[in-house]
Order: structure tokens, then C-alpha cells, then sequence
């Protein structure tokens, strides 16, 4: 320490020094001019800038004075920001120190000036939201996670950085470390997920504040950086954030002019601004990100006072602020910076410290962040408890929604059918569970990406969420698949009591893949409604026509993949779906109408596979016929033919394989007893997977090629999904 | 017929009255305040329209006098377009009448007045391209392929519109109907194959062109609609074309106002008109493209004018026009007329013609494009001939990329391997592929997704294609994945020879999943360079590793998934991808240095699954043990250990299901004896689908869960994928 101290000292005038040097090379033609620069461009090409920014130096210096006034205490804290990143990601020796040393001043001022959050109860409902979109600057999020003081993130947890069981992974997890909001690295997910975040809190607000009291309150802040910029889902969401008039939602654009493959210019140079004007944003240019502390201060203000918009903060920053050799270049996004240059580093931002060093003004400017969060915390509770003494009702269901406790028989609300109900579409069945639990789930809201007539998602007793209507629950997402799926997440995850769904064509589930596989791993609840499920959707060909995307999500960890066959499984789907809140659910649903079958219940689809019906005994039918959703009434009837000839057939319905899988060995024998290797799978998609379920003597039968456009009907013929090609199959085999 | 003509004069009466009608009706006031427009917005909500848009009433009427004029002429064509539109849906009572009913003033002026091309030839190289975004509405593409003359889509397909075998299904399809370009229907798709379509002409413009002869010169003409409008991936691979500057690519915005869902208003309120201006786009508004034919063709002729941007004509339309009870409604978006409403649409266009009846003078008048069409390729064709002569060695490359067929020996370019070379990532291993290869495929061009440096894509001895160095091939697709499939499925149907890549971490195929499955689908050979195939990528945790990856694209249709280990089996995978041209192929790449192994080889890369070691003889080893990519190394490893123990043991790598799936049986049986049951498999992703390969009594050796953040080693430790743990495998089974 005494050493470090001496350091200090020298640094002192290094600053100084560096603070000249500065003020003498910020010309924007000089940084273009300097061959150091150009070097750092990876292309061959002589590119031409186009947006001509008046970016500081990479030579900048940060302590003006060592005077102890505040603005010194700011670039201190941000200094410590800068230096546990860099410190983390160098013992690591993995990970990317850029992005937290160039947007450390904003991360300084929304953490310690701006947002109202408690880190002693990092769930405490009120909090405003913050998402590192651009995610892979997670260090960035860790370092102002430490300063606030919350648990997750002690210094043994910043040492132990990107390191096997540690609260500090690569990326932001929300399941692994309190205090980060959603999960985010796949670019563009966190802006997507932070539009839900507003979403909900502006929906909430709608439903649950009074003129008296406003419990619901809370803003929603992002960074994203130019990749985020860059990918489509970013766009969709954005185009809705605006639609809906989000005007707590305010974006840090961290604008440093480069990603991984150098400066942005080869490949970006659309003007970010005008696009965000044309989507309904207000946006507003910071052109010191680096030092302009005030500039920042003033935007946010600014953007707090327009209400009706989400503002986009286009900070213009310098990325690995700091480092003198490799700030403003991609070496220093994505890699430790190496001792040489972190020593270098430290020099030139006249930083004494050893690493992962907190100075004690910085601790202790910090420090109030924990009372005050208490207090926050405090202050609001009393508030509530003066809203649930007035507003009982609108109290109980909040608080359901806040705490994610079901209300109590709620799945008593779910339809059941009989053999006698009438043939329906699964995608209509779905509508009659969804209006029935909208009734006793506040927490149920969503809609379709255009779709909703055809997917049957609308919840007839509300109308849209919109602007000026953010109490309804319908969500009208337009074609956007990929940021409905994120949008969704970010509901999901705002409060555990919010139950998403949302909807689309079930081959459209690859235009949102991304989003549904962060759904998995982020533990959100989602409900994915996939109508259209098969083939059996006929005449709009190939393109429209799921043949690989069941076995593409039972692939999938974490996520549950239900194909219900009727009335009865398809309340058992949304049954299944609402009780698994980590967990999300794809329900694949048809277009055409199918029978209620003799058999089904929702206790069977629970179990992910079981017995509709069976005419053997002592667990040895001659064949086990097993279908899923539309092919179940085909193995149905191939078992009714088979019996009639004679043969014992127990026919199985195997809605979900996650859930199976999960179940006893003693119940899956019950099923699918080990001795009987005659078995039969129908389904029509892809058979790829199946071997497991029929083994190496059984037969699947499916559709291993794409499609067709024509009538569902003719399409069934020719591709051989028959109760014919059943029954010849199960005479094959006993 | 005779009854046809007495309608017509009746028609004529009718018509006047309309165009009364709709003098006194055009105002936008009087529009929304109809009861009978309002009742056409599906939501409950009152929405404030943001755009207020002078269209025309939906009670037009297109014929304004009977005189034989040009503008008759035109609007019988037109109209000729609506009805085979609205007839061809009819009698599939199936399909989109509201768009061909809307666009066909703009798809006649392209067909009939714009484009050049030759019918009887639809792949004549130099030809415009027309791409229908909005794919749905692909009864206007396929009436004026009819009317344009091509053979493809003669009466009777038409009247076979949707159904089985036709050449006319629900939305276009290169691989069925000759004269169709790309694939669409997918919302989005269309226009970004449009931006890879122009992109190939401006790059083989400036390879091949010289100043006396200028071979390449076409436009790429698209219409998109609202739905592509909200999609992600327009957005993505519109921001690329303004980078580009891609002069010659001309989009017609279909502005009509409705979605599926109803108003477009319920979720798309965003000025498109400023956000296309922000992607560096020139954009031209036509606010009448009803009836505004020299509006339209005024715009055509000032985007050609513009030639250092692609430009966007935003042409305002009533969607269903003609239709006078459906027009301007979601009602006609996606559903036949029904007969009433058929003849009330023949009524209010005066058309008194019967189904699919093309009258005698729009048939003559179109009749000129195959004389026309014939003469335009003979004219190229000549030119090409004196190009050939002057420019030899230009001619012959060009020559391959315009047929398709690969230079000699072109395979003899690949690198090969021994045992002693040094252990490298496949991933560098294939950029030794990439650029020995760019050297002898003049067609081979590409690039990443902002992760050159990580995927190594870039090839050494070419610059960047850019704006100003189109020539170039390495192509920078920024941070857009789903762009960046589009696009290269846009190139790679450009022309046979045109051999697009394109590269990202592998879990981000999540992102172009939809433009990769319509590479599979449409027949486009693109290879997908997908680097960091594994947990094997470290501490960048879950949401970068891939899990259930290979498995998606095993089940996926029309699509090699191919998992090289190492140098041979690197090369093997481009031998097999540059080959199959039909066919595209995902090469997932390790990041991490691997071994060259004994006994891999490009021969056996070609076969999908073969033998590397083996001590037993008879073909009946103790035990066969089963390894792709980074985990053959594994398998390999265990192989020599149980060896050593005295075991007789098959190691074998499976690096393509899909081609091992094509050998014979006897093949299969050689390296899969059915007799051997002791079979173990190790692969670091999903097990599922592996039962299959292992049969039930086998083991497959997997990760069922999401990956983890910490160094590679322990990664694959703690899960398991080690050699210990197929030894003890192993010898559970033998």
C-alpha cells in the first residue's frame, strides 16, 4: 500500500501531463491522421467515415485534479469500474474488458445517481431494471453489482471471473447471479428483453396505481452497443417500444465505432438516429461519453421528461477508454489486455492500486446505497400496505402477480371434454384455455406476431395493449417473431406472477429460436403457442409446413415441447405450461379439426406419455401404436382395426417426452414395457429421435423430406401418414 | 362468350357510375368515418391513425372509358392480372387475392414495360430479377409469368393452383416453378435474397465488365409488404444494401395498411419512410398506386437515376382492390373472394369475362415479350461472343460462374494431412480450405457476421467488398446473422457458379435458422462456416456454447450437417460442400486445437461415417466406439487404451448422418455391423437422436443441459466427456 501510494503520487503529474496532452489531440482530424489509428482498422480498404464525430483521443486522462471534490470522487469510482473490470478479465486471462472502460462513466452515474434499487433485496418489486444488452461487458455490470453492495458479487466472486460454479459467468445470467435482471451476450436480446421489462411495469402501472397511489413506478435502463444496433430482433423491438409509447424505457446506445471485426464503418454506417426518429423514439446524442459526466446527467433528465416516447442515449464513447495503446481499436474488445498494457493502463489513468483494489473514499461514497435501498424498500412497503388496506381486491391480485403464487384451484378454470364433444381444431381448443385462465390468472397476457386469427390467441374480454391502453392484455406484436419471443421473456422475468404467451406459425419458431432458447436457459415461463403444427396446415406449401421443429426442442434443455391431440390434452398442455414458471412450454397445435379422443385427460399429459387405450393384459399387448397430437387419432383408429382382427393393441399418446422422461422407471415399463419390441410411432414431422422411443425393431413412421403445397388431406395420402401404413407397419412387426 | 360481351356493355354503364362514385367518396375523412371500414379493424381499441395517407376509396373503378387506348389497355392488363388472381384462388378456395389485386399496376409496369428478360429462357444470365417478398401474394408472379409467356405457368396451372404436383403452389418456390428466382413466403426472406441477387450482379459487374463491354448489367426488382417491412431481417440486410450502395436494387413497398391482424396501426406505426432514409436508402413515395400508372413509372425511372443507393418506392395501394365489400380489409388478405363477392368485384371492375379468360388484346399485347425476349439474349449472346474473344481468360472464369461447372481438379487445391502435422482448431484448418480454394473457384465468396477474426473467414489474398471495391470478396456482414443467410441464398440462386459462405459461432444459427432451413428447402448450396462448435468454447458460457445444434440440423430436411475432426476430414467437409450445390452444408469447427488423427481422409468424409482404426478382424469387434469432431480425438484415445487392455476395437467417425445415410447397405454393414450391439458414442451436445446410431443396447455419451462459463478443460470434465468415461462405457457393454 505504501508503494501504491508513492505511485499516486508520481501519477499525479502523469495526469497532468496526459490532461495537455489531451486538449491538444482531440481534433477529430488528428485521430483520423494518426498512423497508430489506421492500424487498427483490420480491412484492406481505405473506408471513408461517415458519421464525422468529434470523439475525444484515446490519450485521455481522467483525474484532472486530486483535489477531493466530487467531480474527482466521480472519475475515482469510475476508475475503480474501469480497473475491477480490467483486473477480473486479465486473471481470467478471458473475456472483454472494452466495453466496461469505455461506459463506466454511464454505468457510474445510473448505478449511483440514478436508479432506486435495494442490494440487500435485489427483488424487491419497485426497483428500476437495468439490462447490459450488450452482455459480453458483463464485468461492467459485476463491478457496479459489487460497488452497491450486493451479496452476489463479493470481491472472492470478481477474482473468480468466467471460472467453473462462479456467480461471475462470461455473459449476465440472471440464474446464477441476483441482480442481473434477464440473460443477455446473443446481441439484441437484452434491448428486447428491457422493452418487456417496460412493458410490464407499464401495464402494472395501468391495472394497479390509483390517482393516490402509485405502487407501480419504475424505470427500465439498457446499454446496448453497435452489434446490438445491428441485429434485426433489436429493430422489431424497438418499432414496438415506440408503438406503444414506452417513455420509461431509456436505451444507453454505447456508440464506440467498433466491433469485433474492427471499426464499425465496414460494414455499419447507417444513421442510427434518424432510424430510431422513424420508429417513435426520441433520441438524444452525448458526444462525451468519455469525461461528460454532466452531459450524461442532462440526457437522462431529459429523457425522463418526455413521457410518451423511449429515448435512445447515443453516448459517443471510446472503447478500452484508458488503455494507451489499444483504446478506439478491436484488440481490446474481447481480450485480457495483458500485463504490459494493464500496467500501462494504469499509468495513464492514474491508477495506483493493485488489483481488484476498491479505494476506501470509493467504498465509502458507495456504502449508502445499501441504507438508502432499505429505505426505498421501506418507504414503498408502507405505501403498499396503505393500497391493500383501500384497494383489497386490486391488492390480492397484485400481490399474486408480484410473488408468482397461483391463485389457489385455478386449474380448476381449464375446460375438459368428453368423446361426445365436438371435433375441433387443438389451435381452438387452446383459445378456450386461454380465455378460461385469463379469468382466473391475472397475470396471463399476450398475443400473436399478426397471427391472432389464426393462431385463436385473443382473450375476448380484454382488448389491446396499446398506448393509450396499457391495462388490456392482448399484445399485438406485428410480424416480429424474434422480439415477440424476447419481449416475452423480459414479461417473464419482470414478475414471477406474469405468464406470458405468445404466438405464431410453429415453423416460425425458427425466426425466434434464439429468443425461445434464451427462454430455456433464463428460466422464463413463456407459453409459445405454435398453431399450424404439421403439414396438416396444407395448402401454404413448404415454407409453412413444420417437418423438423418438434425434434429440434426436444433437443432443446429446459424447454418443454407438448403436441396435445385433443380438447382434454390441450387443457393438460396449458396445465402443464402455467405450473412450470422456469420452464417454458412450446404447444405445437393444428390447424384442422380432430376428434375427442376416448382416453386422453389432463392427468396423462402430466405424465408426458400414457395409455389412451389398450385391450391386453399383464403389460404384454402384441403391439403398442404411439402417436402425438393429429396422429393420435390415427393410431387410435389403426388400434381399433387391429383389434377387430384380433390382435391386443395398446395405443399411446406421447405428448411430451421431457415430461416422460422424468417419470419413475416402474410407470415408464407401465407404458412402454421393455419386452414388447412391436411398437409403431406415428407423427407427422420428422422421425428423427423416435429410434429411442420405438427402438431398433420398431418403426417410426413419419415425414423426413420438406412438404407440399395442397390440401391437408391429399398431403397425408401421399406422404404415407395413414392409418393403412399403421396397420401394415404393426403386421410387420407381431 | 356472346353472354360475355352483353355484360361488358352493361359493364360500361356500371363503370361510369363507379367512377362517379368514387369522385365523391376519395377523401380520408369519409373513409374512416365509414361504419363499414371500421367494422374491417379486428381490435377493440380506437386507434388514431399516424400516417394520415390520401389512398383512394376502395370503391374505385379502374376503367375510366371503353376507347381503346393505351391506358385501356393497360388497365384491361391489369385487371386481366386481378382476375386470374381472384380466379386461380377461388378454385383452390385457398390463397391471397388481396395483394396480386393491389400490386398488379406495379407488377404489369415491371413485367410489361420495365423488366428484360426472355421467357422461353428464364435463366438467361443477364436477365432482371424480380423477387416477391411478400410471397404470399405469388398469384401475381405467376400471372405474369402466364401473360410474359413463360411455360412454366401456362392455363392450367393456374387452374392447379395449390394443389398436389402443380407448378403454381401457395407461395413461390424456384425448385418448382422456372421463372421464379428465390423462395418466399417466410416474411422477410424475399427482399434479403434481393439485396444477395444485387449484390452478385454488382460484384460481377465489377469483376467481369470491361469498358467497351459491359456483361453484367441488370436490376433486381422486389415488392415487399408490411409484414416483411416489420421482420428483423429486412431491416438487417436493408441496413447492408445501403452500405453497399446497391444502386440497381429497386423495392416496391406494398403500402396497403393491413396485416393479418387488421390496421396495420395496431403495431406498426413507425415512419418506414425515415428509417429507410437512415439506412442510406433513396425513397420515392407513390401515393396513388391504384391508378397512378405514370406515378409508378415515374418513380422507376428516378430510382434507376439514382445509382449509388438502392432505392425504396413506397406505393401506397388498397388492398383487395376492386373488391367492394372486402377491399381495404384483413378479410382479403388470405381467403378467397367466395363467389358473391367474385362477381360483385367482376361487376365493379367491368369485367365480363369468364374465369381465367384473358381477353384477345392483352394476349397480343403481351405477346411481344417472347419475340422481344429472344432478341435480348441473342443481342447479349453476341456480345458476350466478342467479349470472349477480346478478354479469354475473364470469359472462361465468367463462363464457370454463369454454368455452374466447376473448374478441373479444382479438389486437387485442397490441403491434406498427416499424422505429424501439427495440432490446430478445425477452424483454422478451414480457412487453410477457404483460401486454397478461393484460388481455384472464382465463384467462392463470403465473410462473417462480425466474426472474422474468430471464425476465420477472411480470405488473405482478396480485399473487402464494399461500396467502392465491389470487386473484392470478402464480404462483412456486420452483426446480422439472419441477413447475412438471406443474402447468401440471394447469391448462391444468382448464378450456378456463385458459391456463397457465410460464418458465425454455431449456437447463432439460432438467429438464421429460417433463412438456413430456406437454403435447405430452395436448393441453395451455401456453406455455413460455423466455428465454436462446442462447450469446447469456454468461458463464454451457455449462452454461447451449443447443445442441441446438431442434432437440429440432422432432423432438418435437405441440409449436411458435417462435424470434421480435424485437417482431412476439414478438407473432406468442403470437398463435400463445394460439390453439392443442391444442397447446402453447416460446418461446425472447433475453436480449440486439434490433433491430426490417424485414418481420417476426404474419402471418408464423402461416405458420412467410416472407419479410422480398427484390430479387429471378421468385422466383428469387441466394441465400436463412435466420435465426431473434437471428440473423435476422445473416441480415438479410448480406442488405443482398450487396446492395450487386449480389446478389440472399432473407432470410427461419424461426421455427416445425412451422407452415411445414402451409402449402401453393405457399406453401412461394414462399418455398423448390426451383429455388434457394443457400441458407444461421444459427441459434446445433445444425445438425442443418437439411438439411432448406438441401437438401444448402446450408450451415447452427451450433454443434456445447457453449457457452463470456465476454461474448456473443465468444462468437459465436469460433464463427463472424457476418455475415461467411454472406457468405463465401453466396457460395461463388452
Amino acid at each position: 500500500m505504501a508503494a501504491s501510494s508513492t505511485f499516486s503520487l508520481s501519477q499525479a503529474l502523469l495526469s497532468r501531463t496526459l490532461t495537455h496532452h489531451r486538449s491538444s489531440s482531440t481534433s477529430h482530424q488528428d485521430r483520423l491522421a494518426s498512423p497508430f489509428l489506421k492500424s487498427q482498422f483490420p480491412t484492406r480498404l481505405a473506408i471513408q467515415r461517415r458519421h464525422v464525430v468529434p470523439r475525444s483521443t484515446v490519450r485521455a486522462a481522467a483525474v484532472e485534479t486530486l483535489d477531493k471534490t466530487d467531480t474527482t470522487l466521480v472519475e475515482q469510482s469510475v476508475n475503480t469500474i474501469r480497473f475491477l473490470a480490467i483486473d477480473a478479465v486479465e486473471k481470467a486471462n478471458s473475456g472483454h474488458p472494452g466495453l466496461p472502460m469505455g461506459c463506466a462513466p454511464m454505468g457510474h452515474i445510473l448505478y449511483d445517481e440514478v436508479m432506486r434499487y435495494n442490494p440487500k433485496n435485489p427483488y424487491w418489486f419497485n426497483r428500476d431494471r437495468f439490462v447490459l444488452s450488450a452482455g459480453h461487458g458483463c464485468m461492467l455490470q459485476y463491478a457496479l453489482l459489487h460497488l452497491a453492495g450486493y451479496d452476489s458479487v463479493k470481491e472472492e466472486d470478481l477474482k473468480s471471473f468466467r471460472q467453473w460454479g462462479s456467480k461471475t459467468p462470461g455473459h449476465p445470467e440472471n440464474f446464477e447471479t441476483t441482480g442481473i435482471e434477464v440473460t443477455t451476450g446473443p446481441l439484441g436480446q437484452g434491448i428486447a428483453n428491457a422493452v418487456g421489462l417496460a412493458l410490464a411495469e407499464k401495464h402494472l402501472a395501468a391495472r394497479y396505481n390509483k390517482p393516490d397511489s402509485e405502487i407501480v413506478d419504475h424505470y427500465t435502463y439498457v446499454i446496448l452497443g453497435d452489434g446490438c444496433q445491428m441485429e434485426g430482433i433489436a429493430n422489431e423491438a424497438c418499432s414496438l417500444a415506440g408503438h406503444w409509447g414506452l417513455g420509461k424505457l431509456i436505451a444507453f446506445y454505447d456508440d464506440n465505432h467498433i466491433s469485433i471485426d474492427g471499426d464499425t464503418e465496414i460494414a455499419f454506417t447507417e444513421s442510427v438516429d434518424t432510424r430510431f426518429e422513424g420508429l417513435g423514439w426520441h433520441v438524444i446524442w452525448v458526444k462525451n461519453g468519455n469525461t461528460g459526466y454532466d452531459e450524461i446527467r442532462a440526457a437522462i433528465k431529459e429523457a425522463k421528461a418526455v413521457k410518451d416516447k423511449p429515448t435512445l442515449i447515443k453516448v459517443t464513447t471510446t472503447i478500452g477508454y484508458g488503455s494507451p495503446n489499444k483504446a478506439n481499436s478491436y484488440s481490446v474488445h474481447g481480450s485480457a489486455l495483458g500485463a504490459k498494457e494493464v500496467d500501462a493502463t494504469r499509468k495513464n489513468l492514474g491508477w495506483p492500486y493493485e488489483p481488484f483494489h476498491v479505494p476506501e473514499d470509493v467504498k465509502k461514497h458507495w456504502s449508502r446505497h445499501v441504507p438508502e435501498g432499505a429505505a426505498l424498500e421501506a418507504e414503498w412497503n408502507a405505501k403498499f400496505a396503505e393500497y391493500e388496506k383501500k384497494y383489497k381486491e386490486e391488492a390480492t391480485e397484485f400481490k399474486s402477480i408480484i410473488t408468482g403464487e397461483l391463485p389457489a384451484d385455478w386449474d380448476k378454470a381449464l375446460p375438459t371434454y368428453t368423446p361426445e364433444s365436438p371435433a375441433d381444431a387443438t389451435r381452438n381448443l387452446s383459445q378456450q384455455c386461454l380465455n378460461a385462465l385469463a379469468n382466473v390468472l391475472p397475470g396471463l397476457l399476450g398475443g400473436s406476431a399478426d397471427l391472432a386469427s389464426s393462431n385463436m390467441t385473443l382473450l375476448k374480454m380484454f382488448g389491446d395493449f396499446q398506448k393509450n391502453t396499457p391495462e388490456e392484455r392482448n399484445v399485438r406484436f406485428g410480424v416480429r417473431e424474434h422480439g415477440m419471443g424476447a419481449i416475452c421473456n423480459g414479461i417473464g422475468l419482470h414478475s414471477p406472477g406474469l405468464i406470458p404467451y405468445c404466438a405464431t406459425f410453429f415453423v416460425f419458431t425458427d425466426y425466434m429460436r434464439a429468443a425461445m432458447r434464451i427462454s430455456a436457459l433464463c428460466e422464463a415461463g413463456v407459453i409459445y403457442v405454435m398453431t399450424h403444427d404439421s403439414v396438416g396446415l396444407g395448402e401454404d406449401g413448404p415454407t409453412h409446413q413444420p417437418i423438423e421443429h418438434l425434434a429440434s426442442f426436444r433437443a432443446m434443455p429446459n424447454i418443454l415441447m407438448l403436441r396435445p391431440a385433443d380438447g382434454n390434452e390441450t387443457a393438460g398442455a396449458y396445465k402443464v405450461a402455467v405450473v412450470n414458471r422456469k420452464r417454458p412450454s412450446v404447444l405445437a397445435l393444428s390447424r384442422q379439426k380432430l376428434p375427442q379422443l376416448p382416453g386422453t385427460s389432463i392427468e396423462g399429459v402430466e405424465k408426458g406419455g400414457y395409455t389412451i387405450t389398450d385391450n391386453s393384459s399383464g403389460n404384454k399387448p402384441d403391439v403398442i401404436l404411439i402417436g402425438t397430437g393429429s396422429e393420435l387419432e390415427i393410431a387410435a383408429k389403426a388400434g381399433d382395426e387391429l383389434r377387430k382382427e384380433g390382435k391386443t393393441v395398446r395405443v399411446v399418446s406421447f405428448v411430451s417426452w421431457e415430461l416422460f422422461d422424468e417419470q419413475s422407471d416402474a410407470y415408464k415399463e407401465s407404458v412402454l414395457p421393455a419386452a414388447v419390441s412391436a411398437r409403431v410411432s406415428i407423427e407427422a414431422g420428422s422421425t428423427f429421435g423416435w429410434e429411442k422411443i420405438v427402438g431398433s425393431k420398431g418403426k417410426a413412421i413419419g415425414i423426413d423430406r420438406f412438404g407440399a403445397s395442397a390440401p391437408a388431406g391429399k398431403i397425408y395420402k401421399e406422404f404415407g401418414i395413414t392409418v393403412e401404413a399403421v396397420i401394415a407397419a404393426a403386421k410387420a412387426l407381431c
